[in-house]
């Protein structure tokens, strides 16, 4: 890989000291590297955190920004890092959703965490800001992904803020709306001729010529750090309970990366004594046209077999995703489970939650709040405990899944007697 | 009116006292009124506010909830509404916008409040929250408006939430977008046959037959209350700042409202000490098509002619501003002005706005913006001051407004000599 040359202040990541391997373990310095020269493993932080004051450090927190910024003493960026430009994603609500609790059964605390009020309305500007703190340090002056719609919005706002030159990749025949939402930002976004996959090899190659020297790919060279920025749900919610962990917790997955990081961010706060240690099941949530890990999961197999994905929930449709087999060890671990649901169960959740909660999810959160449905029918999630259900997205950037379920009551001529005709008084 | 029978207890409007005519002075106690019975003056809501120890104040609110509800003593509402379910708008992000005011040539600090971060997507939310506080106290059991589009989606998001019914009102050719953002929330959406203008007409016959019995329109019968929730923009921006009034403000005019209520909100700030008492003014930004206080303010009338809406800018297009009249005092009273742009200028701010901040603006943001660089261009407004702008919705929920500028830069084949035949390289 074309690296750049730079110098790294010693605590230009924090609390991290190195990237090490999730299959064996070997560690390297901390550099834009995601694989392991060993055996090829993913390449993951690690990290020296701040151990022996929960009491102080409990404060530092809540003393911090209002943002992902106030973890910055658990995140691989500098301790000055809420003083520079940013997004500020982060401290997104955790809705006590009691009315849908009251619709699906659950008589213990059902909570939604809703990362549509993030600055792009997806959970990717968490991520992506870790990326743009990692990109600066490494000297990288341009910005990029490959993308099937909101992280390559994600990307270019955050470059926007941050003075960086943006250049992201996607397919050239993504919907209108997510062109607009990357192109307004003002980076270069290039339409490639083809499907994801093609976006992705083509960025791999990029990544090994000269012609992306200097360039920082959240998603690939910059993944590690990336990935990281996943924690920030752990702490809020536990934070947002009152320094607590839930009993449950349901999750999407796309290439499960964010699933395994809410579990080492859950980790990592009972080992910093910063919540009490309690068991905790986590549930996995996939679309049935994109459902690898799911079945997997059924099948109690170890390994994941890829798919040709085909579901509404565009955003989770990755076919074969990295991180599929620790998400299969985490829920075996922790006694949870990895479900699926169909496109029409899908939209019937996005409208559940809309109805019941205000919420209005984009079809990834139709996804988990369909899975919590149906793990409630079957008797594998706990109606009795207490349960948080990711909403990763905004109802408004998949407009289309919900358009046909929609509509007006009923149209009317401006008057009384049409009012009363329509059935409506 | 066709009133509900109700017991209002005694707390139930916090520190507010009866309602006022702003024309005439007239008192009027606390009910579902707008209009003064006097002389047809708009009526507002007046309070005996918590005067008396500001650092007390200024700690309860520090302390208070991460949203408008830790204003709860300077509103309409009752001391406990914290409990009780809401979307719990506000305290969306005040972004100290360094970018464009390179761009602009601001030498002083410049900052976006930037109300896009509101549950539905608008400054909307805060006041519709307001109002259902309003419902809930008069016994209303259904929850209405007339919109244009961003205001039915606060509406029934927010009964969704706080378990009314919803019924809101629409002209029947709204976008689609909108209408599913309306719709999705559960409640019942009414496509009028007819202009917003019938629409209008027809929800104040409804509310004066018996059909409209026990129903709180927000933007009628609850207007006064309603428009209370604009002031949590003042009191954000100034807490925001460190308890402190910014030199300048450039807030967007649709009826007028929001404006007006922002200058009530500074002035109540430094009635109760909680910040210095200093001279700041107030800009007001219209789109050219739809520019009647604008033209007022120009040629120095005191009066406001109606004009026949024709913009880009929907969610101000109101031709006959109820509150023009008090804008037009405030800006001449506080050294400000009124100013317009048209809309290829409303699209060039969208896009400033965006590459400059990454924050994608609806029309009416583009507005804000746009004026305030007319402002500075024209000498009007103090580049070395301190200026808040406001952008009060999303971007996304305008899109067609950026479509044609925001556009791939390329499209090209997934390979590295197609890549570098773009000239990306
Ligand atoms: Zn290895
Ligand atoms: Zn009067």
């Amino acid at each position: 890989m074309a690296l750049v040359s730079h110098t790294v202040a010693p605590d230009a990541f924090g609390p991290a000291v190195a990237l090490s391997c999730r299959e064996c373990g070997a560690r390297t310095p901390l550099a834009p590297d995601f694989a392991c020269v060993e055996c090829f493993g993913p390449l993951e932080v690690a990290y020296e955190l701040p151990a022996g004051d929960p009491e102080g450090l409990r404060k530092q927190i809540e003393n911090g920004p209002l943002n992902i910024w106030r973890y910055a003493p658990l995140l691989p960026v500098s301790p000055d890092v809420a003083e520079r430009p940013s997004l500020n994603p982060g401290l997104t609500k955790l809705v006590k959703a009691d009315n849908l609790a009251r619709e699906l059964g659950v008589t213990g605390s059902l909570y939604v965490k809703d990362d549509s009020g993030n600055p792009t309305h997806s959970f990717k500007d968490r991520v992506v800001a870790i990326a743009v703190e990692a990109a600066r340090t490494f000297g990288f002056t341009t910005l990029s992904c490959s993308s099937t719609g909101n992280l390559a919005g994600a990307v270019t706002a955050a470059a926007a803020r941050t003075g960086l030159r943006a250049c992201v990749f996607i397919p050239h025949d993504l919907e209108a709306g997510k062109v607009v939402m990357a192109a307004v930002y003002g980076g270069d976004v290039v339409g490639i001729d083809g499907n994801y996959d093609d976006v992705n090899r083509f960025c791999s190659e990029l990544i090994g010529d000269p012609a992306g020297e200097g360039w920082g790919f959240v998603n690939v060279n910059l993944r590690p750090y990336y990935g990281e920025g996943s924690k920030t749900l752990a702490y809020e919610i536990c934070e947002q309970l009152g320094w607590r962990i839930p009993d449950q917790l349901v999750i999407p997955i796309a290439s499960g990366s964010q699933l395994t990081k809410i579990d080492k961010g859950l980790k990592e706060l009972i080992a910093l004594g910063l919540v009490e240690d309690k068991p905790y099941k986590i549930f996995g949530a996939q679309a049935e046209g994109c459902s690898p890990v799911s079945a997997a999961f059924k099948a109690g197999h170890d390994v994941v077999r890829p798919q040709k994905p085909d579901t509404i929930a565009k955003s989770l449709a990755i076919g074969n995703p990295a991180d599929g087999i620790y998400v299969l060890d985490i829920a075996r671990r922790t006694g949870g489970a990895v479900e699926d649901v169909n496109d029409e169960q899908v939209v019937d959740a996005i409208r559940l939650l809309a109805r019941t909660e205000g919420i209005f999810a984009e079809t990834a959160g139709g996804v988990t709040v369909g899975v919590l449905r149906k793990l409630i029918e079957n008797g594998v999630l706990d109606p009795a405990a207490e349960t948080v259900v990711l909403n990763t997205g905004d109802g408004l950037k998949t407009l289309e899944a919900v358009a046909d379920a929609a509509r007006p009551t009923a149209v009317i001529r401006p008057t009384l007697d049409s009012f009363r005709e329509a059935g409506l008084a």
